[in-house]
């Protein structure tokens, strides 16, 4: 079989943070497979077949772009922000564990992005600037428990967090409840970042005190971040501030 | 004043993994600085003023940017991978808030990059397919008890963990004893990557178990990463291997 398959990483959103070798990819695509909002961010000539679809298939996404790509087809699946952070990449190596032993023969070629928490780290200053870490909230494939000892975890040992897949219309209440356990363990001083839409024309990004963290600020589209005590502010002349983690971390 | 400063990620190394906005940023700069390596990936016309430097001196890097840019000139600060990991944006926001308060009335954009570990990912499968932290093993900045601390709660936790900066020569004992610390809290059959110069011609990548992890396998270019539970390695028709976290983690 001469097909492929690419899972290419948009960025966040503005097309000058794709890189030249996701436009490569897309370029050379017959197929496009993806979340419909996705796919519309992609400009293709006449002949590209696209293949759209809601936000809660991954699965389905995946087979139907190995089924694709084994029968020759070049196929992109697509993917906002960083194809292996939350996205498509670890669905396609699902499907290929649990499929056609056939799919084991393709060439899989994952073209990375700019994920959310990088984008919206470079429009604030630097808050990534110490250690951190990326969790997703999403209770669907993974017990509540865990997302909460997780939290606790990283807030207990000084990581800064970016919480991914922060809300829902099906997931209501887990981001309040994330607040609060990070309360126990936080300074109600700490601060918060809500970006959403980064890099893209509705771009709104609020920074608040965790003690005032409020979920009704997350959408969909929204990368919440919880600073760590090295997160700080600095005042711009422009009466703006900056964000970000101081590099040191002085001994307890 | 008509300065700027761009802090801007190259990315991992390869030229096609860069975005078109550091493109255009570094189209723009009248200066260039940065660790020499860094600076000589990029192609500049005559004219352009090159601003090298050694690879532990940030904060006066920072400072000579700012000042730079204070006196009207375009000055791009290079980075490799993304500015905001472990790189310089977090350098030239300290130097700011300690600065000259000129600089706060600076235009300053930073410039995402794809980072070291979704480079190394995209090269392997979808090992960052979970909840993942990045955490540097330089105790350059920090106490090594505060590293200590961190590695055993994210491997307590279940995080696959990305380490920066794992060895150097003047830093040669931390990573083996990160080794040992996780060996106390995760299985000896834990997969661990070792990905050295990723997307450059000298690239290497060596997938081992961390019962067998030998420091050795490292140097100043490498990216380790060490995956959770649900880390797996999936055979390929070729006689290779991807390795992917599972997105499900199943209740305890």
């Amino acid at each position: 079989m001469s097909g492929r398959l690419f899972v290419v990483g948009l960025g966040p959103g503005d097309a000058a943070l794709r890189t030249a070798e996701a436009e490569a990819a897309l370029s050379q695509a017959t197929d496009l497979v993806g979340y419909a909002p996705y796919l519309a961010r992609v400009a293709t000539g006449p002949g590209i077949v696209r293949h759209g679809s809601d936000n809660r298939v991954e699965l389905d996404r995946a087979r139907l772009a190995l089924d694709l790509a084994s029968r020759g087809r070049v196929v992109a699946v697509i993917s906002g922000g960083d194809p292996g952070v939350f996205a498509m990449a670890s669905a396609v190596f699902e499907a290929v564990e649990h499929g056609d032993p056939a799919w084991r023969a393709l060439e899989i070629s994952i073209v990375p992005g700019i994920s959310a928490m990088m984008a919206v780290a470079a429009r604030v200053g630097a808050p990534l600037g110490g250690d951190f870490c990326a969790i997703s909230l999403s209770d669907n494939l993974k017990p509540w428990p865990v997302v909460l000892g997780r939290l606790r975890a990283a807030a207990g040992a000084g990581f800064v967090i970016a919480l991914y897949n922060p809300i829902s219309s099906a997931r209501p209440w887990q981001l309040g409840a994330a607040f609060e356990a990070l309360r126990g363990i936080l300074p109600a001083t700490s601060l918060v970042l809500f970006a959403t839409a980064v890099t893209r024309p509705e771009e709104r990004i609020r920074i608040v005190a965790l003690g005032d963290a409020d979920p009704a600020l997350a959408d969909m589209r929204t990368l919440v971040m919880i600073g760590c005590a090295g997160t700080r502010s600095i005042a711009r002349a422009d009466g703006g501030a900056w964000i970000y983690t101081a590099r040191s971390v002085p001994a307890s």
